[in-house]
């Protein structure tokens, strides 16, 4: 998957693949001949049949499973929005490449096979706050990366980000997505104190300022960053793929947000793997319509929260797959 | 450990194994020198620290998962309480003894090693509306059992039931230690109609009538049952070996919850691992003071709950053990 003009992306909802409505159909056969009271799965049933009707099996299972951290740096810290130095990204990135991070535990623990990759870290975006944050060609790059680094082989896709400075990146793409009032959408991401918080304010007011009323795609040029439009790529050649993808916390949700402002339909095969301590996320979850599977007061991002998921997601299919039908064992219905 | 008496069950909170608060302390610190901002992994970091107080170090692991079914029969069904035919107790402790259950794919998923404990299926206990449900010795007989069935190189204890009508048990016992209103504690099981609702109210309301007014653990020998004796046989017995404990859902925390009644000590090493879609849970957690680990409208009961949380455990203890310090990995702190 290819994309040269970011004018063209909302309609890739018209051709993309759609669910399969056969294959979860016969999936929830399936759940309903399974030894326990029909429903009684909660929304491990529901996850069983998302995954049937993207992948179009009633029995679908994850064999592989790819987790995709896209790291990136911001103009934007130019503004004092980070109490970290932007140095900090790349050292982070090495620490995934040496494992030491906690996305490499949580992939470890639940079966993912992590690629990091590192967006022209030496070349930070420009800053929001006096232009674009990113040309149209930077943009289509970094979506083109995105999507290239997305195996067709996996059964599911696990995204994340790492990127000093991004919380304020995503307040800025959701006030001007959703609704203009920063405060709202702006929280302490890796820490920002009262201060810090205001100064985020301030940076993303000047930026809606600047770049605000513009249609979704140009908005992540204007105000996103490259982790972001690498994301949003990435989420795209997933679905031509039919590879369901769990999106991360705040940061990573704001990201693939923009293609759900440019089609809700671009987001039909995402779910979310938490929710995230950032307060904006839970207004960002309304906006979008999309429940996460675990609230667990994390706020560190790196793809955390999807990768934590994915340990339910795989519990689900075991279940569906494994259980015995009330034919097979002998057990009265009700 | 070997149970006696009910009287000197609450007295128990006085002698057991306590917090190891160095080991705690010595946990945060390692937390703290991760490379991840303070606190950003939310709950899971809470989890580290609960593993750490219990096992008495500050790196704890689960090499070995233990996972306990107790199944019982209750004479209560007499009153109607429930849709399915007694016989489906033992029908689905076969299906778990042949490895059909969502616990058996929900245990082979997060690595925990199933048993499945019958407790004398074909003799329920009384009918609670004409009488004490069981006699002392009776309950003693299954907190030994529950006891005896906990293997003491466990590193965790994941706890679950089985019993066709244990809702309506359940609900008795919440209703008659916290609160004696039965219809704030009802719901619809495993598939009651309003009607079944309107009988399990009934006959709760009958054995308070007989019950009423008496001690935690008598009221567990006059509303309970075997496998709501043989849980809090289990945990006391996990206790005593610093075995932390993962309860499941409405029916498995309503049984452990007549120790909170005796003493709210005797639960400190447990946590819950879901909450369940079944109304009275929400109530019941707020009652003993505990937060579950997932929320995901399930309402199946066996453990399966407690199993699905397990997943998220060994997630967080690969975080602590796994990750690289700030000075292992070179990364700047704020």
């Amino acid at each position: 998957m290819r994309f040269e003009s970011l004018s063209q992306i909302a309609a890739l909802a018209n051709t993309l693949p759609a669910r399969d409505a056969a294959a979860r159909a016969a999936a929830l056969a399936r759940q309903n001949s399974l030894t326990k009271p029909p429903g009684s799965l909660g929304r491990l049933e529901d996850l069983a049949l998302f995954m049937a009707e993207w992948r179009g099996t009633d029995r679908p299972v994850i064999t592989k499973a790819q987790a995709l951290v896209f790291a990136g740096n911001h103009g934007i810290c130019a503004q004092g929005v980070n109490p970290y130095p932007q140095a900090v990204t790349a050292q982070m990135v090495a620490n995934f490449e040496h494992g030491g991070a906690a996305i490499n535990q949580l992939c470890r623990a639940n079966g993912a096979d992590l690629s990091v990759v590192a967006l022209d870290l030496d070349n930070p975006t420009a800053d929001f706050t006096t232009g674009p944050a990113m040309t149209e060609a930077e943009t289509l790059d970094a979506m083109n990366r995105g999507a290239a680094a997305v195996d067709s082989g996996a059964d599911v896709l696990i995204l994340g980000e790492m990127g000093i400075g991004n919380s304020t990146i995503a307040a800025a793409l959701t006030s001007a997505l959703f609704d203009a009032t920063p405060a709202d959408w702006v929280g302490p991401g890796t820490g920002s104190d009262a201060e810090g918080i205001r100064r985020k304010i301030v940076a993303i007011e000047k930026g809606l300022a600047l770049h605000g009323g513009q249609n979704a795609m140009a908005t992540l040029a204007a105000l996103g960053g490259r982790e972001q439009a690498a994301i949003c790529g990435a989420v795209l050649a997933a679905r031509a793929a039919r590879i369901p993808v769990i999106l991360d916390g705040f940061i990573c949700t704001a990201a693939a947000a923009t293609l759900h402002a440019a089609d809700p339909r671009l987001l039909d095969h995402c779910v979310v793997g938490h929710a995230s301590a950032e307060p904006g996320h839970r207004r960002l979850l309304a906006a979008i319509d999309k429940k996460a599977i675990v609230e667990f007061d994390m706020r560190l991002g790196e793809g955390s929260g999807a990768a934590l998921a994915l340990g339910i997601l795989r519990a689900a299919l075991e279940c569906h797959n494994g259980m015995a039908t009330f034919g097979e064992a002998g057990v009265s219905e009700a």
